[in-house]
């Protein structure tokens, strides 16, 4: 048989500014591309395993999660294949089917899907609507309270640390506290945090932590991180009867290929930019200054940001669509020429981007792109 | 803090011959290789996703979907994180906590793990022992009427299309017809065929179809590929009622990665090699035939071999181990003198090895550095 033509190259995506805040966080330094080469081949972290992937020595996946947990401040960690994959491992360990869980109402629609697959209920914490659209614990702990009331028993709630709507940074230690007072099990969807702000799970009290290898911490995708407590070790990470040594809810092994390599490769470069995190959020908080200051464009969700992720309302960029020749597309057109990407096409009543890891003169370049397009259209 | 030494590197398995197995069938061909390098950051397929993975366009990861349904010969066709993943999918969908499966004795490791994930009971069909250690049709028949008659129902039936220790193949189209007429849906493991031999899944009659990327597509893992029937795709493709465009048992998507862009970016490559199956398995059997050979070297499993895995009894190496000055070592350390790895080091009472893909130069290189050794130190 022939195969079509898969149109397998990411050239303008790769070589242009890309705003997408889904690719900012997961760009590779150049020690992962290296670890990319060095693992590309199938299986290939698992040539001296002895039965268990998280204590392979050679290459050192042993002491790489050794330092991971040590960095997310966390008892235990495994790699998984995602933020998602360790949202439902925890579900599917923790709770039975028929479950009522508590989430925010920020929670990304993976979290939903998690609890569908697990079969449980979803109590939601909704939030607070325009414009901010944040989580008040106040009333999350309020609707925990009430769920527990009425189920006498409330398995796990879950908080998204950072949303990837609007980039509102959640106060995790305030969620700790209350699930810890109320002797519930927490989980913090960490998948736009981890990797780009540090996470302290035992500081925070919680008892598992998610975070997302190519969203966050500059890793080939698909891998992410699950921390946990030591008293939950036996619950998730319990052992098969015939297969002594391997864990069923990780089915043995997970994160067994490049994956994995370029997340140990790329720690060192995570740990620099964790630490240099308040840099980024000045930044970013200039670079939506500048945007600001364009009529008809305005920033929702909390502020000043506290995160890279930011949505616009840009009413003048809708205005301007009405009568373009080339209508919604004039915008994405326009930045594409200035070899801007990552907007989605089309689309003129708002968007949403990230600047993290643009150097000062890009992330200028990108804000004088955008107002120099509404000038140049706009009557 | 200070990461530790993770020794990322693999020089020595990438640049020698590798006999190990699990390595052969997962090297990336010089496609597989730039689209690594295209495809090498985070979430870097995404870039153009309207809410489905499996329908995205850029790249064409939906018409490839549909080259590989044409090449499996199956209905509906997904990526998952690995043949595991896709077993526990199909099991975790079709079946409920407590139901009996029946699977055959030379079953994977992961097939118990996944069924054990799902809270289900296997009943085993043994294999047929020393020396064959063959898996009897007529016997798995016999032991899912048995089943049939003792729980009324069996929602799964299981074969290892060919075995992980002794690279036994077994006859998937005389299993798919036992299982239709007994009316019970059928699951084939294909990790080490689908990928390395024809697979035709609507001729064989077989429900489900799951094959690793890894371990048999030239692909960068962990990347799985399930296919199935249409009867079943609103079982296991069964779509959220909150967001409808997800699949809840793939958690909205899979592959959200490089793997994906090497397991595409392979298929051409693929589907020669698998037209080329029966020249492999000939090659296979004149490499066994110059091993056995040698007085104390004996192939296990069904004979002549139909499969490049090959398992070997070594008594002889065993002997020489025993007055060889560095023990159980001086085989594996004689064949790295030799440019020869991926043979367990220490061990010399049995080995498994393939020689899949390397040209007939380089298998007999490896056979006649192995009577060399022998010849050296074999009083």
């Amino acid at each position: 048989m022939e195969c079509q033509n898969y149109n397998i190259t990411r050239g303008v995506e790769r070589e242009n500014l890309n705003l997408n805040p889904l690719q900012r966080g997961g760009i590779l330094p150049r020690e992962a591309r290296e670890a990319l080469y060095e693992f590309g081949d199938g299986y290939s972290v698992c040539d001296y395993c002895a039965g268990r992937l998280d204590e392979i020595a050679k290459p050192s996946i042993n002491s790489f999660l050794d330092d991971l947990a040590t960095f997310l401040h966390v008892d235990h960690v495994r790699t998984v294949h995602g933020a998602r994959e360790g949202k439902f491992a925890v579900m599917y360990a923790m709770c039975e089917p028929g479950d009522p869980i508590v989430i925010d109402g920020n929670a990304h629609y993976t979290t939903h899907l998690a609890a569908e697959r697990a079969g449980l209920e979803i109590i939601e914490v909704p939030n607070s609507g325009e414009k901010e659209f944040k989580i008040d614990l106040n009333k999350y702990q309020e609707t925990l309270e009430l769920a527990i009331d009425k189920y006498g028993e409330i398995k796990l709630a879950l908080l998204t640390h950072v949303d990837g709507n609007y980039g509102n940074l959640s106060n995790a230690k305030e969620f700790g506290e209350i699930c810890s007072d109320l002797n519930v099990p927490s989980i913090l969807n960490c998948a736009y945090s981890m990797g780009r702000l540090p996470i302290d799970g035992n500081d925070w009290n919680i008892d598992f932590v998610v975070g997302s290898g190519h969203k966050s911490m500059a890793a080939s995708g698909p891998i992410g991180v699950l921390g946990m407590k030591d008293e939950w070790a036996e619950t998730v990470l319990k052992r098969s009867p015939r297969h002594v040594k391997k864990e069923v809810e990780m089915l043995g092994c997970t994160s067994r290929g490049a994956p994995i390599a370029t997340l140990m490769a790329s720690l060192p470069h995570v740990i620099e930019r964790v630490n240099n995190w308040e840099n980024e959020v000045e930044l970013t908080q200039e670079f939506v200054s500048k945007l600001e200051k364009i009529d008809g464009i305005e920033q929702l969700g909390t502020k000043p940001s506290e995160h890279d992720l930011v949505r616009f309302d840009t009413p003048i960029l809708h205005e301007i669509s009405k009568n373009h020749p080339r209508k919604g597309f004039f915008f994405y057109e326009d930045l594409k020429k200035r070899k801007i990407v990552g907007i989605k096409r089309g689309q003129t009543e708002w968007f949403k981007c990230s600047t993290y890891g643009m150097s000062k003169e890009q992330r200028d370049y990108v804000a004088n792109s955008i107002l120099e397009i509404v000038e140049k259209f706009a009557n």
